[in-house]
């Protein structure tokens, strides 16, 4: 297709090739989103980071523009970690609402958040609703870590926990000036006892479930992670956007 | 010092590189705020980049971190043009004011608002106030293009304008994948009569007054531009923060 | 008894009759609440007409009135889906929750919802609770595929998801007119990827869990899930009921 | 046409069907608004089945589709007699708003209320300008008896009042099993003294004008109302619609 | 240490005596919070009485001071039962919130919240991450009957429920005085169907699954169980608080 | 009379106790409520100890149940002393307002509030008139130290003042635990001078006439004051209850 954007970054674009890519050629954004918090051994702009290498490698497949990342989010259990930041619910639900309502309003009629970080999945989810009624918006909230729980346990032999397993894995591959394993010491991470709220959490990297793993410095199996993380996120946005055509 | 960060950028470092840099080693945190907007012939993100080019420069000699940007802003006369996004002014105010009280929480008792953007600049002059009040936190927020308006009437002998002389001077130096010279035409430009607000603004170059100047794009007047930015910024951040040493 | 209702339907009673038989004959009243959405092969009304059919059923034995329906509520997922309509969360309780409390002021001190649609079953929860609270009234929401989700495994050997088996065979059984067996395709039908929020959802039969099932469009399985499913309401409510006396 | 709908309500057609015929073949509804309240010896659904009755008359002249009944409105003087129920102003209007955008999201640029209560008609005028303020859809809402007073003075020598002439002539020819003429005795029926307000209201038959008339059970003059108002109300939309044509 | 207090009672030390422990010798609270609600055969205030007796067996070997219970919560289904009480989880939260920051600014840098019901959870979760955010203060909320179901099932060979094994037991062990073992019929009990909510629920014995148990009244097991209960909370208190000790 | 209630707390007994007394037996309920607060040489929860002990003592013969202590009030000018703590006025008054109507809904149509604490005092009374409005309950809300000024006279000679003469005494009588003479010296008391408002206080006990007095440490004088407290507020209520009953 000749209106094939020069870059897949929006921000890199003028206002006149974006006129001549959006909508025709395409109107879909990648979003990432995340929060700046406390990860085991990574940095803690880790949940940036990783949509933002998801979205590098799957903005050409899936012919999606990516535009730039929201990266202060709804940081609960860890605030207390030095360099933890986070904004309140409500004024992250507003900020990316309006953010993405804009995106809509200027050409794009698909919005893929890609999240990565758990505590913005709630009001993630509201905006989605929120955008079609309002704009008529199509969109897609998408935690890699859920939706990739199989491929971790793949690679890994079991699944992830924050700042664990999976995690560190797709940062080791991604940014690997941002992985200390040096500081890594198995008590960094905590298990939380069944009927317990605790704030901050003791621990900055955290065991959901007996069977989460802790992490693994391997930069081969790290690798293998984020091929198939990205395989499996771009297989499942296509999936997404061939059926919103055939409704559309 | 022994203490001296492994990178300037909060977001690559791990928590634990953080503890022992923040605040023993500096208490100071730059914090780019931009829009995603047109102009002339210069990237979407153009508020974004010229501040980010001004952190990465200033960052050691003033001995501050830089915390992730903040990329979507309030948009005003320009919202129509294809690309260009926005927030609510109160929604702005809101987000940018929890930002930053967070970082000021997490150990900085020093925020440097590198702005990139005018629409954003009195919602600023708000939050500086505030942060003090609720924070006890010290601020600045600084707007490059009035304070070196000096500086780039010595490099092109005018003043800038919205999409003008500076920001593209600033992005030639900066970031140069993002000017497309070949796009380029007078037109582009407008000189609003006096007395008239317009919206949407018909032109994605603004000249405010007779002696802004349109697009230059010699790259050497560039880097020079570029150059006494940073220094006269640079200079600025120093002084402000000496003076508020005599007083804390 | 001898103030036995005329008809059950409340709308159909005079004043004059309603007077006579609540609360002396009956002090309850079943409330048939849904939405207006895109199913499957079902009409747009279809979690109206399922909730209405039980109504009429079970009116008689459980010894109760029937309301009119609430025929608007909160679609989310299939909102952009030809036909689909909503109304806001906070709006359909203020709403349904006013119209049981009037229902409870002019006498009913039990009120059923029978709800057809499963983003209306929070909101219910919550007015139940305040019904108590404010009016003193008794009361109970029952999502029938959820409480029958043994009668349709019996009947079908599988579960049923939205506008899938379940659905479809209690629109066949109930309101034949309101089935387009010919237009069901297999690809209506969608089972959303764990970790995503998809709005608006790309089918319009949803697929909760793997062995979630595809309609059958078999009448004779659709008239014993029909039976099924209201003996086991009316027994639930029965029992409730008869629960609720000895409290009271 | 080869699109007309299978059938005109709304809630028997699967979204394919919807979709094939809305905004094409109709792109206007017939929204029937009530309330439940006691009349004089009529059901207390009265002012939902006359305007019921209504639509299924002029839907295909008219060449609308019908949505599901609204049947709860705001009933005032009436609400102490049983089986009266009724919700708030502020709620009436939110949800019916509510209701009738979303109609307009999902296709209908028309939208016409048939609406059955006196109590909802100021709600339903303040719904009317909103819709097209904010939907840009066009709106009629129609109160019959007002509009058709001279239909009952044609048939029945005198006007109506609430539960009277009127009311119980269309009841006795849409729906005579909702009729208690037994129970008829000329003291339901109360004028209230010029001047004055009263609630409750001491009498279920409202004469408003010394020539308002007491109900009148003869068949076959309410035959002759039910065919007349709904030519009258038949014309009237034909001829809204044609005039809004020549503006659309 | 000298400055052990001379009562674990914070409401029985004096201001003096308050100084001169906290937060030198500790810093840390037990904030005992429950509701006043139906119980099958114990008295309204068990809910209380429970984490009340944890507290004083835990207080001192977990070196913390006890404040006085908050002994009215959040009750919703059983609220119709004589001697039940509730205010609004809005009220609640604001009230926990404020006398727990108030017990920060008073010099404890350590909340224990222990928790004695279910209806009072969610609140509480938001309270700890909000008692970081706006006050530094660190916090844990324990449901005790979550964390034990474990040292439940090793002494009744099954798990618990409302007003049921676990509670039964520990208020014989507790407080027999609060128990009426002759008032116990197993028809207290009920299991509610799924896909329901009841309001008021009809039985004051909840039983949650179907392995839940029904009261023993053994008085060696309830023994058992409460000596169980309070190592378990002891245990877990001594371990977050050795973990938060890390990152302080 | 049968219906006795086996204990006078209500927490101790059970729902089908409580259902057995309330409202046959007796519709009363006494209520205590206070602070945590510094007072001179008596415990910081000197103002739930006293209402605590006059309630022990009057159940009886007025004929009333006891509900749990609210605790936590509104602590103003010695809220910096060690210990000290305090809600907001709004919080309070909705707090103890819903516990109220909650037991006025649960049978209690009198509500008798014991109060502790002066700053109580103007939200008590707003409660008081609300609880009539709102759930036709009767209340009284006592500040014994007001009601009892000239019982503490006859007694000791003087008046009290916070943390002084009657306070002191009352906790000697009734929990002599909470006392530390040994830590009085006459310091800890200050007379503001009049026309100032001062915060926080600068002493702990308050004396706010010059003929209030200093505690005296005498047991005999204490047991002397709590007889004459509890007789006065006994009596009191009792004829409160006889003329409520004219106007029940």
């Amino acid at each position: 297709m000749k209106n094939t954007p020069r870059t897949r970054r929006l921000a890199e674009l003028t206002w006149q090739e974006f006129r001549d890519v959006v909508p025709q050629a395409t109107d879909a954004v990648l979003l990432p989103v995340g929060t700046v918090e406390a990860h085991g051994v990574t940095g803690l702009g880790t949940d940036n980071t990783i949509p933002e290498a998801i979205a590098a490698r799957i903005a050409e497949p899936v012919n999606a523009l990516i535009a730039p990342t929201i990266p202060y989010g709804i940081t609960r259990s860890l605030l207390a970690y030095p360099g933890s930041t986070s904004v309140s619910p409500e004024t992250f639900e507003r900020y990316v609402f309006e953010v993405a309502a804009s995106l809509a309003d200027t050409g794009f009629r698909r919005v893929v958040f890609l999240n990565g970080h758990g505590g913005n999945t709630g009001q993630l989810k509201d905006i989605c609703f929120r955008l079609y009624r309002e704009k008529k918006a199509y969109s897609l909230a998408l935690d890699w870590w859920v939706l990739c729980a199989e491929e971790t346990r793949t690679v890994y032999g079991h699944e992830g926990g924050h700042g664990g397993t999976d995690e560190t894995g797709m940062v080791i591959a991604a940014t690997p000036e941002m992985v200390r394993a040096d500081e890594y010491r198995p008590d960094l991470a905590f298990q939380a006892p069944p009927g317990t709220t605790i704030s901050p959490y003791p621990g900055s990297i955290i065991l959901y479930d007996s069977d989460d793993g802790l992490p693994d410095f391997d930069p081969d199996k790290a690798g293998r992670l984020l091929d198939a993380v990205c395989s499996k996120v771009e297989a499942t946005v296509i999936e997404v956007f061939r059926r919103w055509q055939e409704i559309r």
